[in-house]
């Protein structure tokens, strides 16, 4: 059986023909153009999930599904995307009906960050597990939940939002309405605010030569960077971001008792050098020692977690 | 189908006799006795196994099985307790082989807030909804998570320890070993400790007067009874200690996004006057404005709760 996957983002819209190992059979993407009617968008999701199945040469009839993975919240029992972020078009659309027309294919729909984590759990590091929390550090804070090799969603395909957990009560204000989300702390974007701020106080870190004084150049890695070179004041903002992430971690493990924990994201492109103090911390502090065992990896899906992750969901 | 459930406590062991739908058909309880040895206490629950089956009348061939709620930390794979908060001498003790000495049933095991949680949705608070979320507001804070009538544990029935995810980063010390956990903040151990400190500064207090000047006589309730004749400290201690315990609900909300979250303990006995403002800021709050028909509500099934869930164990 063959499975078609769609990644829906706000610049592009990749499809992929997957198997039941989540591997990609073929693969093809078009600009969103997100300022277009919803009805084109749609209409070029079909597309490209007709183009990956002809392309591999089956036949529709051995496809079982077209999973999407989409920002923002999105209502699987309905069809709809309930909000999207970044495409607003298509915000209260119904993408089954939509798809339907062109393709007669069970279509489900989840949210992006629950794709990432069932994507690490059939294919990527957590495959070897049931149990696994991915945590994808970003613009915001990302997470899935995979119990038994299922993602955990609550009710209404909502939950597991741990990005937006308090961990600061009266903190930082989130874009939620809260003070203190995790994501406000742990997130790329966190982080590259935090480097801002760090170097204005600190003229004479490495960061500004590596940006050429130009403050809109800064992104996470410059900090890691310049942190592994010595420069203090990177070491400094590095360390710091690593106890914000691993607060959150450690909540994570207290609350929901994973076999492997997966980082994603830009950021866990630091291997090693992210993963290993932060292992550190969470070990030292996690509840149950006894729970040794878990792990924290980094994802290892890359790009193509969107795809096999809506592809799987039509496994589920 | 009968169940047997045993609610081992620090100071008390219940049994009961449970049917299908959660309720007691028989009882009976003895002491702890904390101090002696494992085998005594064993051999207790046994007998009292034996006495609430033959009390009812019926046959232990009739019975499916021996449900025990525990404090602390359980490994039902092997049929131990790992850790007993308050009974040291069954620390890693083999309860199910204990109790099959005197009686041939399968014996099942799990922590006293996942039983607590199991008996609010089988019989309780939540017996209408698929996910709930019980949070048990005592000396510590307990918490159990049901996912689709099931207890959700992770690996090694350690999951959901939501009372020690940390809401304030750097905040108070806590015995796991963090600082700002939630159940430094919000726990009822943690409320008394509010309310100390607050009529110490506030010695003009109506609390002092309720408690006739002796700290020691210091409860929850002495602070709700204070708030409700309008005392300004009161009121302004009850106000803050809602806050905190709205900001873990919150986290846990768009966490699980469960129908209904159960409040228990004995503050929960405040009902309205504490659940009405902490229904208004989590609705404010939380994430997913759309789960507007989420609930939050007061346990109901009390005392009994520890039998029933240990019980309903053997239902599941």
């Amino acid at each position: 059986m063959y499975y078609v996957g769609i990644d829906l983002g706000g610049t592009k819209i990749a499809a992929g023909l997957v198997d039941e190992q989540g591997r990609i059979l073929s693969k093809a993407s078009t600009n969103t153009g997100r300022e277009r009617p919803a009805d084109d968008i749609i209409e070029d999701m079909a597309m490209l999930t007709k183009k990956v199945i002809s392309d591999y040469g089956v036949e529709t009839g051995s496809v079982k599904s077209i999973g999407i993975g989409s920002p923002g919240i999105v209502n699987d029992k309905e069809g709809t995307l309930i909000y999207a972020n970044n495409i607003h078009s298509l915000s209260n659309k119904n993408l089954r009906a939509g798809i339907q027309k062109f393709i007669s294919l069970p279509v489900i729909l989840d949210n992006d960050a629950n794709c990432a984590a069932l994507a690490e759990s059939v294919a990527g590091a957590a495959k070897d597990v049931d149990h696994s929390v991915t945590i994808t550090l970003g613009t915001g804070i990302g997470s899935g939940v995979v119990i038994n090799r299922r993602i955990y969603s609550g009710m209404n395909n909502a939950g597991a939002e741990l990005g937006h957990m308090v961990i600061s009560m009266g903190g930082k204000k989130c874009n939620c309405g809260r003070t203190g989300c995790w994501e406000v702390y742990a997130s790329a974007t966190a982080l590259i605010e935090q480097i801002k701020e760090a170097i204005i106080e600190n003229p004479d870190s490495q960061i500004y030569r590596l940006v050429e004084g130009d403050l809109s150049k800064i992104n996470p890695k410059v900090a890691f960077d310049a942190a592994k070179t010595g420069d203090n004041t990177a070491v400094q903002i590095i360390n710091r971001y690593i106890t914000y992430v691993a607060e959150g971690i450690i909540n994570t493990v207290n609350i929901f008792c994973p076999q492997v924990v997966v980082i994603g994201g830009g950021i866990s492109k630091q291997g090693e050098y992210l993963l290993k103090p932060i292992r550190e911390i969470v070990k030292k502090y996690m509840l149950f020692k006894g729970n040794s065992s878990m792990e924290i990896r980094a994802a290892k899906m890359g790009n193509d977690a969107g795809i096999v992750g809506a592809a799987m969901l039509g496994r589920e």
